[in-house]
Parts: C-alpha cells; structure tokens; sequence
C-alpha cells in the first residue's frame, strides 16, 4: 500500500506519495513557516491531506532533524522548529484521524531509504554518514534501523577523533563533525591555499569571490583537479577512513555509504577513506572487508524513507492487534 | 528447556548446563590443553555429552575469544586457539548429532547473560565493557546482540580514542584498549608514583614486590585509598567516560554495563566514568541519559550466555522449519 513521507527541513518541506517500491509517486515542496510550530503542523497536516487525497493511505512518516523519542512520538529537541518535548505524534493523529503517524531522525529515514533502495541494497548492516554541512549518520544492522535506548542513535557527526580537539557546535569538543563535513573541507582547503600549495588556483578563486571560499567554487576546483582542492579532499577523506574504524571495530557494517554534497567527489573521497579505514583498522586481515560507496538516492531520499518506515511501522502495529 | 554452554578461554575450559532461567545445574571445569586445536575439540566433545548425560539437551553454545562469523559457524580467528578460518560448528555437530552447536565471541556470550539474567535486565539496549587485561565489550540493540555484518560487532576496545596514540596489540594505535583497560590501570599508577605523588604507598608496595606492580597489589591499594592508586582509577575512568560520550553517540545505550577485575572498584570506578561522560558528551541536556552501573554476573557470565544464545538460536531454527 502507498505511504506518505514528511522531510521538514530547515528552508522547505517536502512531501510526497511513495509506492511500496520506493517509487516517488507525486511530490509537493512548500517553504518552511520557520520559528512558527503551529504553521508548521498546519503545513504538514495539508500536505498530508493533498498527498492522500483519492488514495488508500493509511501510514504518514514524518522526519525532522534533532532528537526523536524511541516510540517515535515525541520530538525532544529539533533545532529548525525550535521544539522542546514536543508530542508531535499526538497532535497530528488527532488532526489526522485514520491514519498512523510516525516521526523519525530525517537521517535515519535518508538512511533507510539508501538500505532498502540505494546503495545499502542486499546488505544486513550498513553505515551511512552523510557529508553535508555537518556530518549526519544513519545505522543498520541486520536488517533494522538502530534507534537506540533513547531513540538518538546513529549521531556519528559526535564520534569524538581528537581529544580536546576543536569545539563543535554540540557543546562537546573533537567531533568527527569538525574534521570530515562539508564545513571542515572548505576550512581546510582554505588552510591548505594559505599555506602556498604551488600550483594551485584556490587563493585566486577564493579572492575573485569576495575572499570567501564556498561550497560551490570548491566544488568546480575539484572538478578541475585543482591540487590544493585535491589536497583538502584527501585529508577530510583520511579523518572519515580513520572514524570509520572507529565505526567498524563497534558496528562491523559490510558497507559504509556516503552521501551529501561532497559524496558528489566519488572515488576521489572514498578511496583517501578506504586507505585510511585500512590503515587505522583494528585486527586488520582477520575478517572480511567492508564496502565504501557512495549513495543512491540523492534528494527525497528522507521522504522515500519516512513513508517506508511509517509503512513498516503501520504493519507492525496491525499484526500486534 | 535446559541447554550447555561452553567457555574456551586461555588456561581453562568451564562448561555448563544451564536451566532457562539462567541458573547453572551443573558445572565441570578443565584445563585448556593450548596450541592443540584437536584436544580442545575433543574436550568440548567430552564436556558436552559429560553435561547433556541423562537430560533432554538439544542446544550447546560455544564461546570463545576471536572472531566469529556472523552465521555463529566458523572461527575467523582465535588468537587463544591458533585457530585461522576453522569451521568448528560443523566439526562439533558430526561429533555431537542431535544438538544443535552454535559458536559465539566470548564477550557477547558474558554480555548477553549480563543483558538478560544481570545488570541490563529490563533494558532494551546495553553496553557492556569488560574491563580486564584488555577492554572487550558486547553490545545489546532493541533487544537482540549485535553481532554485526561480518560477525565482528562489539570490538569496543578498538574503538580510537586517540589519534596517533599507544600502540595497540590489534595493529592499531590509540585504541581505548590502552587507556582505559587493566593493563593501562598499572601502567598509570606507577606513572603517578614515579611522578612522586606525596603521600602514598605504591613506590613502597611495588619495590616490596621486587619492582613489579601487579594487579593484586594495586587491587589492595585501591581498597586502601591510596592516593597513588585512586588517582590512576580516576585517570582510567576519565578515558573510558569519554569513550562512552562517542559510543553513546553512535548506540545510545539506556545503560553502560562494566564487567572484569577492574569493575570491582565500583562507585571509584563509576564516578569518574559517569563525570567524563556528562563532560564530553554532545548535546547534552537534550535527551535522557543513561545508567552506568557493574556488572553482575562475575565468573560464569561467558557459559551462562553461551548456553542461552544457543537456546535462542535453536528456538529461531525450530520456529523456521
């Protein structure tokens, strides 16, 4: 039966209709009514209703960043909407009778979505680290997402690589966060530059741009092959291979999937990251080798995952009844 | 209904035959005949029908240290054993028609019988860390061992703590293994008494005993307050606090379990673990936190949880049919 998936982001939230193949089957985007909970529970509740509008529906996944509760229910803490302790689950049943609600960790839905169909295809237990701005994290194993005692499992972005290391945006100090995101390459590119890599075009690109360095000028010097780019490239790569032996020795996963902006590098992130996983591996030698990919399903993987996991969610339910 | 579980460690082989309950009916114990895989075979043989004599057994779980697959059939590696790729569920079950055999890591079998029948009763997800000579660990998700894609999961003393750190006995360096296991206790304790902590014992102790401390003199020092001696207590648990911050990021564990010789120390143990663990960990604040608490099953733990995850397994196989 069709599902439907909620993505609240930060700027806009999307909804769509999904097929039990994973099939994106009608799609609405609207702007985030940001700082303002009830227009958003208004919107999601439209949205809801337009999407199951003439169709059997009977299960919505909702996913939002911050911190879900482990009976996908109640949104502890979710920085875009500023929710505290929200019971968010109770309010759109009752606007929303008939159909089963469950709200998810917007990673952990992108995560689900890449396992049942993307890249984690055919695996048991797969790792996905999504290298955006941040890093976000998703885990399977065996088959089920990892929610966690509290429902806040998978935060990989907060696996700490350097003691007193540098100060993240999680009150904490040293996350992997600060040395494999998004953030951290443009950071280190511009490092990089400063230290007069020769034969770069970096200082020169940042320079023409106001001296800022962006996402998008980065992403054309890598394109180019630019060394000093390159140089950035490997060395976030090297940070996430050495986190992900950390993962490894605790998870065993058969595949690590990478998505977000920078997975678009491909091979020339994974394989710095597969060096360094091999390099900083625990007991190396001694069992099978682990996948380095990169995912799938790039937008509306969280609306193609929340649906999957509101549906799975849904049965659950009926066969407990 | 009753089943055997077995306990290959190092210097002795201890096997049981366990009641569903948890309780152990009987136990026999032998000596590891070590560096002859064949003797060792025959003497689980021999365990096992000595324990299944007269009753109704039809499950016996294996445990031993190592890597094992994550079809509980073949031991990848068995650093106590000498055993490389061995498929010794198979050899087992020719020997021994009519039971079925499984085979576990030693630390998920001790952390799933401290997960069901000791300090993680109740819990849906634990962490337990058996602080010994080493660090080993098990990890418990919604109910079930992670066992992990390859069989590996739970290597929790490989997680890294330290970049570039001490060299670790798996090939890796900075491992939490070498910061926060028993080996590291001594190595930090005659760290602060060369350092010429006023006030304490240790320097004395450990020249009384030809130079060497040993984990016995440090056991009774600790249990005097020996400021030398509390000191690297606090040191180890401010290593291990801040390993749970990174694990408890990744699992989210409603509970952190401690198990082996070191655990004994308990609330001196617990206190700084705990203290490290708020310190460090991201977030804070913006979802419960977990209990840190000892282990309970002390001796035993490794055959009671074989036994156990054999009787599942059998129940999982029966269930298939």
């Amino acid at each position: 039966m069709h599902a439907i998936g909620i993505d609240i982001g930060g700027t806009k939230i999307a909804g769509a209709l999904v097929a039990e193949s994973g099939e994106i089957l009608r799609l609405e985007r609207r702007p985030t009514p940001a700082g303002d909970p009830v227009a958003i529970v208004d919107l999601v509740v439209e949205l809801v209703r337009t999407l199951a509008d003439g169709e059997q529906v009977t299960a919505a996944g909702i996913a939002a960043a911050g911190f879900i509760d482990n009976t996908q229910s109640i949104v502890y803490y979710a920085p875009n909407i500023n929710w505290r302790s929200e019971p968010f689950r109770q309010h759109l049943s009752e606007l929303l009778p008939g159909i089963d609600i469950t709200i998810d960790n917007d990673a952990n839905a992108a995560g689900w979505a890449e396992y049942r169909f993307g890249a984690g295809r055919g695996s048991t237990d797969m790792t996905l680290l999504t290298i955006g701005t941040g890093v976000g994290g998703a885990i399977v194993t065996d088959g089920a997402l990892l929610r966690g005692g509290f429902g806040a499992a998978g935060e990989i972005g907060h696996l700490r690589v350097v003691p007193d290391g540098l100060p993240c945006g999680c009150g904490a100090r040293g996350c992997i966060e600060q040395y494999g995101s998004g953030r951290a390459l443009l950071r280190m590119a511009g490092e990089i530059a400063d230290a007069g890599l020769i034969g770069h075009n970096l200082a020169e690109a940042r320079a023409a741009n106001g001296g800022v360095l962006d996402g998008p000028i980065l992403a054309a010097l890598i394109d180019d092959h630019d060394p000093a780019a390159l140089a950035a490239v490997r060395q976030l790569g090297s940070w996430l291979g050495q986190a992900c032996a950390s993962i490894g020795a605790v998870l065993d996963p058969q595949r690590f999937v990478f998505g977000g902006g920078v997975a678009i590098a491909g091979d020339l992130l994974l394989d710095p990251i597969r060096e360094a996983y091999l390099a900083h591996l625990p007991a190396r030698g001694f069992h099978p080798e682990p996948q380095f990919m990169t995912a799938e399903l790039v937008n509306d993987a969280g609306v193609v995952g929340a649906a999957d996991l509101a549906r799975l969610h849904r049965g659950v339910t009926e066969r407990s009844r």
